[in-house]
């Protein structure tokens, strides 16, 4: 699991509770999601097909600063699996987890389709190789 | 299903590829099963717990009015299980179903406690009963 | 009046009173006022052409549940007029009530057009009635 | 009418159509409003009242220019009237006109009291009066 | 310097400190910078080359109402350089100053090219000007 | 300089040329310079002081993902001074880059205070410190 995104709990991320607002957090963790698949996919038209089982394990509150942390699970045909973990940076204590997040290859049409991918690939290792070329 | 709150789809809701961002529909499930819970629940401390299985269907584009539904699905000791379901108004295409949103209920010091509920109430039986008294 | 679209008040949502500022709840209203005439006239192109009389009969806080009613008021040739009427959900509370918001209907080049239509209409029954042809 | 606030008429505050979305409008009105009778009753407990006739005059479109005029229309016991009007700054085309704004003062108790103004005051003045003393 | 958008600090615009959130504080600053460099340079397309120096003179809390002001330091080529200070409105306190907003002007492929201004001129001016023709 | 949070450039983010607005940015890189503070300084209590010389470097637009790198410039009594560069983390092109930032260390006054840290710490080896004894 790899850790990157970090938000620090602001007033606008609050439910009228006054713990960070469920909606927020999804809303975060599916834009990480995206952009982790878009970077591994080298393909910028990709959607969330299917999420299963988000675990809300604990609360944050105001002020308090998390990082959302993705890993792959499993490379499909035209489709990447992730796992998703959120907690908070500063006691490591997990708020949520999420074993599956099945995001989908679109081609330009918006049809799903292959992406060739079978491993995790670093854009540095990336650019290095078309130097080299 | 009841459906109740609409939204239309405005450029602040796109993702970069011009469809409905997941996360912000996410975001208005989860504000809609909390408000549904309070009003079930008449307890306004109450947390998503766990949502299990999430299928978006099929995607929502500029412009369209989608609208929300929410189901019972159990009355537990101390929480409450949703469905919902998100179409588009127009064509009624299904956007997305989660079959279970674990919603808990919290006393004033964030413990989970009984609610007392067993079935649903209507807000207008509540007020004509209380003119009785 | 029929209620559909409900909120829940979040501290994004506040003024620096600490009560619902009434600039959101315009901004809310607005949107539903839209997209009930986008459904009605099945035209997404109509804008708000003029709003009379609004008053604001009582405030709401954080963590209130809001529910937000239109009705017609009469179906123009090229416009459609709504009244609008919002309350608490909980208490049934009246928080603010317009008496005319006057949409119009433009066509592809944003002039004014007759939109055909004099009667509310149900999409179940719109849906029913392609079915049947 | 003096006119101070400017805004940018940027992507996240566009209705589905391109156009400046309505409620976006109202929303920034509404707070011009606010602090307008803040200053002017040197109270922050104020509150929106009744807004008459708002007249959509003409639409902004994405990157145009618009600003905020706001002028007093009466100073009432305990209250203060406003009319207000919106213009793009480049053309001077008016977008929308508001003939009464009514703000309420209120005391620390949310109740209407008498603010004790009957005329406008400048800032610079009254601090001018205050060094002299 | 002139001061003209006015701002009310809200619960959304707050770290969670309870002061406003510089971030906001610079977004507006940018946003203001902009406009006026659009208004003044009658090109849409301009961006924020360079900012020199933001100090943070003092902080604002939930309710303030703060202006920003805007001043030319030196019309460039294919540049406007601006300065910018923030200030409390009722009590004139400085919040922020800026001595350097390097603002290029672009042409329609995006890359620097001469504006022919030379001093500030006001759009009322500009407007008479057509007329006389 | 280390890499953590990542943003996906949505329309919101836009300005009205269809490019990253520059106000977003800035806003972002003030909340990654807050919560990296918070983290070295173990105090939730810090400011942005002073921000010397931003320099934008080339543009983001629509759906490009880019990635905030933070560096500790200097540890000091009652400060700690960082340096920011902004990246598109396909292509690696720096977007922006920061040379100092000045963050304050308050205490619950509100008024600087020394905070006894003189280097880099990883939240892990505290975690692991805490547990021995």
């Amino acid at each position: 699991m790899k850790f990157h995104t970090r938000k620090w709990v602001k007033p606008e991320d609050l439910n009228p509770n006054g713990t960070l607002f469920g909606g927020r957090l999804l809303s975060w963790i599916d834009e990480e999601a995206a952009l982790y698949t878009i970077i591994q996919l080298e393909n910028n038209r990709v959607v969330t097909k299917r999420i299963s089982q988000v675990d809300f394990k604990s609360s944050a509150k105001e002020g308090d600063i998390i990082e959302i942390g993705i890993e792959v699970v499993k490379f499909g045909m035209a489709s990447l699996t992730l796992a998703c973990e959120v907690r908070n940076i500063m006691t490591q204590e997990i708020i949520l987890t999420i074993s599956n997040i099945l995001m989908a290859n679109l081609d330009s049409e918006g049809k799903p389709c292959p992406h060739g991918k079978t491993k995790i690939e670093y854009v540095q290792d990336r650019l290095a190789k078309k130097n080299l070329t």
